[in-house]
């Protein structure tokens, strides 16, 4: 008999409870033990559930239960997540967890005790839900150097973009959709503002190029300022508008970090994730893209990918995982400035000529776009072959002519 | 120090080779032990290599050779695979096979030999290429119970079906270019009628339901008979022809599997996976749809796999990974001709107008397809709603009335 403890009953929580009773003949058959929850500690009261006697408030009897080997953090946030999570570990807990903050903003140091202590600190749920991704990268890539990954992170956006494209709502009723349907939250900032996507970018990073990346290292871009004009004219560039956060490793050994909208081509793989989806792309030099696609988040993917954590940490007491990174370094994240794009920009001047006019003696040349719903005076075009620098100077120098700049959208190249 | 033998010298044998030697940093910080190979077996001679010392034709050397603690089986086909992995497993050697072939055919008898003896026998590569699919299925799913697998798992028939449907060349010419372009054997059959998918999905199957499917139990059709004319139809029905390999676990506790082409919806995730590509779809009741997207074949992509399950075995010599499944059991298989099926077809008449009004009065309904690009006389519809075996009387009573069956594609559902 494993026994286990569970900080945290909301929705991953009792997702954990309902996954372990539904499924505990399977789970015992994989784990070759029984998987109990003793404890579960929740500041609220959960009366009249067949679990309801294993409720406490005191995180400290869980700290000083010797027969709690395994400790699943689910309560999502830094603190007091981080402060329970650290006990553990000191006390020779190991922890699964689903908190993605908790994983980007402390992950080298919380792996730091782990390894130290021979435990294992796992995390499976904490990027694409119930989609295997932390141990695919991990362990089945582990003969292989990835070079780069590129994903739709974050399903709330995604959602929102999917009902822009395919039903030409705006972003603020496509936001307001999606929080009446629960997907989210009634301050969607961490979503549309791309912090979440960031965080699981950083630990997708972390773990594939073995060094720690923190999410206010990032560039970070979300998704507020598109329009129904910037999803027509990305339609009729010949692709879709998705929030992507990707990674890419350099010939100088820095990376290219960045969470940002991009133009994606029809033809790619992540352009057909669409909805609440998630799909994640991992390239590397054996094996190519692969990609993963599936449910990013909800209460029951969340948690399946969470016991499965917990089942390999009881057939794996002595025998630590090898998930491992070291921490942050200097100048190991590339200058954005200096990196080189290519964009999608919509403009608006006195007249959509104008506009093009300027556009081409700013930056030379432009692909024009020609829109399928043309609005009065605006224009949109793409750029390639310069850096970030060389795009804000330039989009400065247009501005400088008298025109305006409404939106300017980076342009994937998978 | 790990010492491996790798017996084949052929395409993946020598991927084996060039993914150790341009890994080796990464492989052995992973692995916490160098790996070095000590043995190649193959009956051809390879001088000027920088490992030709390692040749031998004897397998006698390696079974007899205590140091070799892992074989690498990479020369496909059953026999002598079967037979050196046999003994190999049998002798005390953990083996690692990208051979489906071998696993699909003797897989529950290999396992069964490995678990006797504590060892491994891994086989990550054996399908799906250099896509994680055996590990995600096995581990990652464990807190889930898969209720269906579907995939495309060809390469070579991928490519030529998308060949047909974007360049709308003749299934003839495709498998040509196929074989020009190294895709397709010389002797093609096992890719285009179907059997190297069919091992795959019985491997798969046999991983999930923990049941060995064997591949001469499963119904199992080509792409042979695909015409532009289906592909025609089917792009009017609103997706595309693949060819599916899929299992699904019944209420009754019996497996539905089958090797067939089908139609696919464009919004399906399996519809965009074009070329040498593989996809593969796993419904889990927890996780819901988990799609698996990347090169299903190639040496390196293939290589890094088996490279990767070497590693495992490195660092898992005492504790056994968990792959298993039982021996065959009677009356799992479902009774191919009571399943519920969809299905478009294809007819001929003395006119289009006269094969709908057969096929009306033998199916009761139809809904018509209008083809694109008609061809007098020919006629196309879908029918749902019926068993396989009525499916089958009702063309036999189309024939009986002069119309003619030309094909007939199932339709799937996801």
């Amino acid at each position: 008999m494993a026994y286990i403890a569970v900080l945290g009953h909301g929705v991953v929580g009792s997702g954990v409870l309902e996954v372990l009773t539904t499924h505990t003949a399977s789970i015992t058959k994989r784990a070759k033990e029984e998987i109990k929850v003793k404890y579960i500690l929740d500041l609220k009261d959960f009366p009249g559930l067949p679990y309801s006697d294993c409720f406490t408030k005191d995180f400290q009897v869980i700290l000083n239960d010797p027969e709690i080997q395994i400790v699943v953090e689910v309560m999502g946030g830094l603190h007091p997540a981080y402060d329970f999570v650290k006990a553990c570990l000191e006390n020779g807990k190991s922890v699964v967890t689903s908190n993605k903050e908790l994983v980007a903003k402390k992950g080298a140091e919380l792996l730091a005790i782990a390894q130290r202590n021979n435990l294992n600190f796992l995390f499976e749920a904490s990027v694409g839900g119930g989609i295997p991704i932390i141990r695919p990268i991990s362990q089945c890539l582990a003969a292989n150097e990835v070079t780069e990954i590129a994903g739709i992170l974050n399903g709330t956006t995604n959602f929102i973009l999917t009902k822009m494209i395919r039903e030409q709502m705006t972003f603020g009723d496509a936001l307001a959709l999606a929080q009446k349907l629960g997907y989210a939250e009634r301050d969607p900032r961490a979503d549309v503002e791309g912090d979440d996507a960031c965080r699981k970018i950083c630990i997708l990073a972390s773990l594939a190029f073995g060094t720690h990346v923190y999410p206010d290292s990032v560039y970070t871009e979300g998704i507020t300022k598109i329009t129904l004009e910037d999803v027509d004219f990305a339609d009729v560039w010949g692709g879709v508008i998705k929030l992507i956060g990707s990674v890419k490793m350099l010939e100088s050994g820095q990376v290219h970090i960045m969470v940002c909208p991009m133009f994606v081509h029809r033809g790619s793989q992540l352009a057909s994730v669409d909805d609440v989806f998630n799909g994640i792309m991992v390239r590397g030099d054996a094996t190519g893209d692969v990609v993963f696609y599936g449910k990013g988040a909800g209460k029951l993917p969340t948690a399946s990918a969470v016991v499965a954590d917990v089942i390999d940490c009881v057939k794996h007491f002595k025998a630590r995982k090898y998930l491992f990174w070291d921490e942050a370094k200097p100048n190991y994240i590339a200058d954005f400035g200096s990196m080189k794009t290519s964009a999608y920009v919509r403009v608006a001047a006195e007249s959509g000529d104008a506009a093009y006019s300027a556009a081409e003696s700013v930056f030379g040349s432009v692909t024009r776009l020609l829109a399928k719903k043309p609005v009065e005076s605006e224009a949109g075009f793409t750029v390639s072959g310069l850096t970030e620098n060389e795009l804000q100077e330039k989009l400065a120098a247009l501005e400088e002519r008298g025109v305006r700049v409404l939106n300017r959208i980076r342009i994937s190249d998978y």
